[in-house]
């Protein structure tokens, strides 16, 4: 898989004449994108293309490149891979759509490549793919412009789409290192890349978007080994009978009964994930929080009705909260009236408002929950505004100072509200064990992918039991 | 209500003696905020206050305020309520905690509110709140700094918090034009607010944030009445065990069964939701789109994933697929392979690329979606990027021809992805009839809020069935 990623040379069959807006031109795609090995395109119509020799056919190439990206039209794709085989190359990536997406004819050549890559040894990703991505070192076989971060974050995802790769703001917050999409996965599949994903150090949270799974026995077996290291969590589509329909059409895989699917994540230790955002919280939980290990969560609130929320959410997905440390009433009740009750969720603003020291209340408070051994993590609720008459407001060195304090052990998830959200997250989230939700629900759910991650990571065989996320 | 909402005086009696960072004034508040009427700052320490002449007491004010705003200690607020009274001021908010929200003292004090209330027929919102926001006015009685849209839009949210007041970004994406905590509910509760906002010309969209209900009956025929013309959505919390009980130390509600409120809302036409996402996407839903006159939903998609992910959350939504308009095929599959397949959700990617025609294709199945009789919404989904090799892909005025076209009968929701989200979505957004989510699945919910809508409005009695959203 490392050449599918990173491979030295490429040759991309079947590149586009044209360049530029409405393209879609790989090569150009490719450059753009910052790639540094040699880049051999095929297109007979063209002798030149961004500056490249265009070869007009795959055996021209003075080279074996070693991967071959093929975007020919369906019916001339097996004769490429074939010449492509006798000339020794040995992986590939098919682009094109229209095989087991498609009719039976698209079935048949489908299976006439899987048996190709057995018969003659070579690998395959696709078809039906936007195939590779890689922002460490700069490769792509994408027809459309995808962002590269300077500094990709140790993420990889595995898909049955492209749509990963291009929308990362909505499926990966943090960005991504490597994207693979396996497309209708006629010979490349799960199992491949998670062989690899094992013991790649760049790789330190995997995402996987499933439509199908082959090979389930070694799926689960390779996948069970990978997750007690390394967090893998799944969105898993085409759950209801209208989507299994319609995921034939799309990469051609069956469906079979969802419960079959559950059972599989759970003996493999996946984190089941049911729709794009808990995609994105549960990678972002699992990239800047460590695991949690017990149900025993603490809130801290600005505000009584948040607290509520969080206690609805939190009890749907049966985690408690926790006892409050023995020590706190004395810390921060001292002074206030006796009407004042101290609860968890704790709703901190009386407090503070009462005693005139609502920052030093949230710290020492926040302190005490987070050293206390009956607290397993802590929510944290608070304002993030520009408005300079509340510059008193600012919490992050006080939560980073708690933070290195208590060595990072447990997760610290907040909700940030008012006008100046964005920011503020990203301060939190420069301290270590610190993440940022858009919401209370979402804040206490990222707890629970911590917690949940956690019990599949640290099972002996099976779990017994599970809950959805 | 309208003098609470715009009062031509008040009195702030209570007033902190400080202003500036960590005072949380409400006076210094209230000027920023922008309000025009007369103020009359109460506090013995001080005898000015931002440029205002400061009274000892409320007998020295030389007026009889609209309004007066009290945030004394909890003991002295019933000392202060009867001055007030003597002096034929009738309407009172509250600020102070410490009520039935604390103990049985509380619980006492806040009895005698009502009491008093009642017997000297003037009207009391709180205790326990933040109060009043009004940006078209620029009057608030916040003890934070609020911002004030400079185009308000005509969305009320009633509440039992203040945070909503102050997180408008997390719940309510347009901003407020209006809202009113009503705390504790000693006296003013949702149905004198309701009453009021029936009429309201600045309201078109209502919604509650309710943690107990008082005057079930008289609220469910008020709701009932009101939401056959503005649509009334509600985010009830405290429906879990936790969440019961941490409400009764919040605003000392009683909450009840959970399923009770379930068919109070039912019979009362409102919209439930059950988180703080549901809350925002439903006000955004309600306010942008028209209702949805049939369960029956067409999805456009750049990627037969995102096609299944929709399916999967639409049969959770009891929504149906439409049959496709007979038109389509003919307008948009001319020329291309047959295996080439069209079904609903559309992945109009392959065709589009294949003719080499994207936008025309995307444009004439959106136009033919619309028209069509066999279909009650759309959903789009389309790449949003500042890529400039991807000019070619903004569909904004094709989709503002088409509902200019149509006459902006039907919802249209799209989710956008790649990198140009946040400024695409405003233009998308300044379409009538078009609002854009920030996921698929959330884009299906919207569509799905405007059917609930539709068949709550148009219901002559009880509904006899409906789903939690």
């Amino acid at each position: 898989m490392e050449k599918f990623l990173n491979p030295e040379s490429v040759a991309l069959i079947g590149v586009p004449s044209r360049t530029g807006v409405g393209a879609y031109n790989n090569l150009e795609m490719l450059l753009r994108f910052g790639y540094k090995g040699r880049i051999y395109p095929v297109n007979p119509k063209v002798k030149e293309l961004c500056g490249l020799k265009c070869y007009s056919n795959v055996n021209e190439i003075p080279d074996v490149p070693e991967l071959a990206v093929i975007s020919v039209g369906r019916d001339r794709v097996m004769d490429v891979l074939l010449r492509c085989v006798e000339m020794k190359i040995r992986r590939f990536v098919i682009i094109t759509q229209g095989f087991a997406d498609a009719d039976e004819q698209g079935r048949r050549l489908q299976k006439s490549f899987s048996e190709l890559a057995r018969a003659r040894n070579v690998k395959i990703v696709g078809p039906n793919t936007i195939g590779i991505y890689n922002a460490f070192t700069g490769f792509t076989t994408a027809f459309v412009e995808l962002k590269r971060p300077s500094q990709p974050p140790p993420v990889t995802v595995v898909t049955q789409t492209g749509v990963i790769h291009g929308a990362v703001d909505s499926f990966c917050e943090d960005g991504l290192g490597k994207a693979i999409d396996l497309g209708n996965m006629c010979d490349v599949d799960f199992v491949d890349v998670l062989e690899y994903l094992e013991h790649d150090p760049q790789t330190k949270v995997i995402a996987l978007h499933m439509e199908g799974m082959k090979r389930g026995k070694e799926f689960v077996d390779i996948a069970r080994r990978v997750s007690r290291r390394k967090p893998i969590l799944v969105l898993k589509t085409g759950r209801s009978k209208l989507g299994a329909k319609a995921v034939l059409s799309h990469t051609g895989s069956l469906v079979g009964e969802d419960v079959l699917f559950d059972a599989a994540f759970e003996r493999a230790g996946l984190l089941r994930v049911m729709d794009t955002m808990g995609f994105k919280d549960g990678i972002k939980a699992l990239l800047h929080l460590p695991p949690m290990r017990g149900n025993r969560i603490a809130v801290i609130t600005t505000t009584g009705a948040v607290g509520i929320m969080a206690a609805d959410i939190a009890e749907e997905l049966n985690l408690t909260f926790a006892k409050l440390p023995p020590s706190l009433p004395e810390l921060i009740l001292r002074g206030t009236p006796g009407w004042i009750q101290l609860n968890n969720p704790v709703d901190i603003w009386p407090i503070g408002m009462i005693r005139g020291k609502f920052m030093e209340t949230y710290e020492t408070t926040l302190r005490e929950l987070v050293r206390s051994p009956d607290v397993d993590g802590v929510v944290g609720v608070a304002i993030a505004t520009k408005s300079r008459i509340h510059a008193d407001l600012d919490l992050v060195e006080r939560v980073g100072r708690i933070q290195a304090e208590s060595g990072y052990k447990k997760p610290v998830a907040f909700w940030l509200y008012m006008d100046d959200v964005a920011r503020a997250s990203k301060r939190f989230e420069g301290i270590r064990g610190v993440a940022c939700f858009p919401s209370i629900e979402r804040a206490i759910k990222a707890l629970y992918f911590c917690y949940r991650y956690h019990i599949l990571s640290s099972q002996a065989g099976p779990v017994t039991r599970g809950t959805r996320a």
